[in-house]
């Protein structure tokens, strides 16, 4: 297999590290350069920013400069703060790089929508439209031949690929989905933020952005295909647990119909029965974060409830895997034509 | 205030561990005897079994004896595993004594739906049916005078302070409710089961008896007197969460026609002003663990979503405390006639 | 017992949340004002910044005013950034107030040794001399006729408490205490800094200001009466651990000659027998972070490497109870002449 | 590179998972067979052991039986329950099989010390002579051309690592060596003890087997070499804290004379320059758990207190990797004739 220039920008994140983690390994990746959204006098390298990568690689992290970043690679993956791949994405594709932006900067189809959730305006409407969404189970060929790709949100990865195939199959009453969804705190991102310190969050809990976090109208729009032409709408209440990785999205369904646990069985064994990275656990059992942490893995386990019309969906994931950088590898393997598990198993 | 004698039986679990924290500080009782289910050839000193109450009580723990725990006290709170209070409780009513019992062998009230749950026959129906379930806020009249007191479950303590009002309001489409339940560990009682390791439970997050838990019929049947003579359905999901103590029930009632934020704030205010353990959070206020630990609290902050017809409480308590022990010390205070929060501030 | 009024300078800290949780329920403390040492506009309610308090006090937190604190209070007790009591205290004093201060700007009784490990001049030295260092246990007489009580450190007391009287009996070798101490997260402040996140603590644990930590001298000092005129002088390394709460301090001392354990046991005998909130364990048993969590005692337990003339001595305390708050309220109710357990069991 | 076939006996408990998640990506390895010590009636598929690896392997878990064991693989790896590997090893090396032993039964070459820390007689005197103590770092070529490899302990993985040069350059007294280690709780191996549940864990922190752990002698025994022909005595105190994974030994040493860092530093970059695993941290830098967690390395970092002619190592590894089934990869490495770091990084 040929090799690439992967770069990172964004490599002191959460995401980033992760993303470095990957590439280090991955068998056609050259990893050629890192950089980050802070304003560094000179670049730092990589072993001072995370001890854990020292002996592992003599690269350093360098303050974001996209024409620099555009020289330096074939494929660049960003994971920057909100709004700055807006002002980076144009040059590298205008240099001729592919980008996966794992960002929500490129999401949101509707430049309203993206005002709406995110508070600006969207300064690159053609980009936006042009931006393929890249769940890999859902869409492999559009991403294979895609300039920029969007890697999902986190919470989103989850709630679509446990959703899609049901609702594409014609099992649920579109209005009547929700989600309750908790996350590690990693999926917050590398912030000081007073609610993030260990002596708030440990032992503790809670619900925030009560049905109005940004991931609800990524989910409905991303959903949108699956629901027979008709809108989906969901109720997205997300929980922070004091676990560093992982995601575990419950998720309530009222059927049209009663359906027998094997019905759903056989609609995600079609979905899913080839792809590498959704596995569907057996019944009476339920994913746990531990069977999916550190993997690029979705587990769903399900329970239907035939007497309520009733289904009950549990989606594990690791938020910074499956959930951003494992994702966006997957997304890159599909980009360069290398197989869908490269560097991820 | 005129002291009364209290036996606590069940005194190594996490509960018994609770009720004897606070009623040595209980400025009415006299705790006199402790008794745990185990076998043991003679008494362990108190401090032995917890080296935390070193210093502080010169009670030792022994095996459990009916005869000899009736003769020790006036008011017995019993802890104890499944099945045992069916065994102790005669005995202790006969000698005249009280009974708060904090297991589940006198909350259904049907003895065949007792059994479909607990697997058992139930072998005191006469008590069962006089047994009262004891929510201080909902039935506290029928408590203060009842001999043998069925305290609540701790889930079921949360879904029902959170649903009673609103039900009893008509705001409730009474097949609609979903409950999502994160608990800590405590929960599961002190037992050395794998599942419960802490290289099992750490950074790990899981649903478990999916709509099969016990306590989803103790919900309904706590419910049925609010729901205007129409039983209520719930769909019921259980989470384990990596933390030693709290209950984080989040719930999703579909309601007959729209409501206000404000509409169901009046709702709560009526029911709850005056009681001392139940708090309501203003808008966008959402209950935390930390807000409720080591108290008897039952924090509950709601959401409106006037257009899907949606609500959304979270209701969050200390399993051990008002989903446990602190509820069965304030219906002691009922029962012996002291202000319900003596002991428990 | 006459009542006093008490005032919590630094009151939305970690030390200054549990001296409210303690002093609200305390049976001779009028908690009549809070303050915090943040510029605020106007007075926050207190239910606000925690709402754990919510329905337990209509207190509100003020921006720190020297003036009208001392105007609110007989007895002022400062849990504030390192410098601001150097600024409050004199008003404080002068308007015939008594103090106790939870930071560190009293502990040091040399100006230069102050200024050598905090960085800045002490600009009240005669405040200095005059401050008396509040460990109850060894100190009780003039903690009682004290105006001014600096309140020591939460490694300092769990270290001292377990030297003092060895060294008093002469059985260390002064220059041979090597303490290995770890800490919960609290014991850094309710600060934002990115080490202190949960994703950085969680599932981490590192040593730290290496024979560097500012506590090392505030332990020589306190130690230096009880070394037969000889300077003590430890080596002191901290650690953090991700827990919230308590400190384990682990001590390494060579004896001049050998001792059994029965010897050591007789000597802390001899100097906590009559001390309420110091336990001593028994052989082969070590005391854990949960015994003492949540309350004001100290536990120690030790072992005698006879062949070697080692002594191992583990102390666990709660930070922010025997280490801080707890501690103050001991000292408090030395200072107001009352038991000295008041509020405290 | 020619592959190999390996087992693993052992395979349900927290070594064995590691060693099987390496082995599967492992590029020279074919895993053959996987055994348990448990009693089982049927092999069961390793998805249904662990869920992690659904997708990953066709294998199952069988009960242990040494002649199909020997039979399935050229090289054996066991993670078995203390004792179990006495009854195993010699049908392996009889069926001209090698071994990597993890558990503690080679690894005290006094068979009279082995009685006195493991409490029963050694049966394979012989064969205990004969095991090469698998330090890498250490003992490369031993280990190159030995048929059985007792892994090291984890505790005594990062103790030795530490010393060994210091005492080699004689910069150590030999009496002087105090450890005050640290370890997560898959250190205790997947054991449904009460002291091991999450509820009696978390939040908690405390000092076990002071004095009396079984690897101090196993670090003494491995020291001896470096000792210039002296004994070396540790006095050893392990701790319990709460997280998964992760060992930090906090090493106080005396030098007979006064030493520099750069000296230290020297030391070590002699030791370990060429070491692939090793990797010493700069001045006033401290090793964290997470530099090295999912990792083979071993992190160092130190401090020297000239005046005091002390020295101060803090040593971090992954417990179950360089502590347990890294190094034992690492070893088999060696004696396969790999590359030391093949499936490692």
């Amino acid at each position: 297999m040929p090799t690439e220039r992967v770069a990172v920008a964004g490599a002191t994140g959460y995401a980033g590290e992760e993303l470095i983690r990957i590439l280090l390994r991955h068998p056609s990746v050259r990893l050629t350069s890192l950089a980050a959204s802070a304003k560094w006098d000179r670049p730092v390298p990589l072993a001072q920013v995370f001890p854990r990568f020292a002996g592992q690689s003599d690269l350093s992290v360098e303050s974001l400069d996209p024409v620099r970043l555009a020289s330096s690679c074939d494929i660049a993956l960003l994971a920057l703060p909100h709004g700055v791949s807006l002002e980076v994405v144009p040059a590298l594709l205008q240099a001729g790089r592919k980008v996966i932006d794992l960002g929500g900067d490129f999401r949101l189809k509707d430049p309203s929508a993206f005002t709406q959730w995110y508070g600006t305006p969207h300064t690159q409407p053609a980009l936006l439209a042009e931006a393929v969404y890249g769940i890999a189970e859902l869409s492999r060929e559009l991403i294979a031949k895609a300039r920029l790709v969007a890697n999902p949100g986190c919470y989103a990865t989850s709630v679509i690929l446990a959703c899609a195939p049901l609702l594409h199959a014609g099992l649920v009453e579109r209005e009547s989905i929700v989600v309750d969804a908790k996350s590690g705190i990693t999926g917050a991102g590398r912030k000081a933020e007073p609610a993030l310190m260990f002596g708030e969050m440990n032992e503790n809990l809670w619900a925030y952005k009560v049905n109005q976090h940004q991931h609800a109208p990524e989910i409905e729009q991303a959903l949108l295909p699956f629901g027979k032409g008709q809108p989906v709408s969901i109720c997205f209440v997300p929980h922070v647990v004091p676990l560093n990785r992982g995601i575990l999205s419950t998720i309530y369904l009222r059927t049209p119909k009663a359906v027998t646990w094997e019905q759903v069985r056989a609609i995600y064994q079609e979905a899913y029965g080839q792809a590498p990275f959704v596995r569907v656990r057996g019944q009476n059992q339920w994913p746990k974060i531990h069977d999916v942490a550190g993997s690029n893995y979705c587990d769903l386990g399900f329970a239907v409830d035939e007497r309520k019309r009733l289904l009950i969906v549990s989606a594990a994931i690791d938020n910074l895997l499956k959930g951003a950088a494992g994702q966006a590898v997957q997304n890159l393997n599909l980009m360069a034509g290398w197989p869908e598990t490269a560097g991820l198993l």
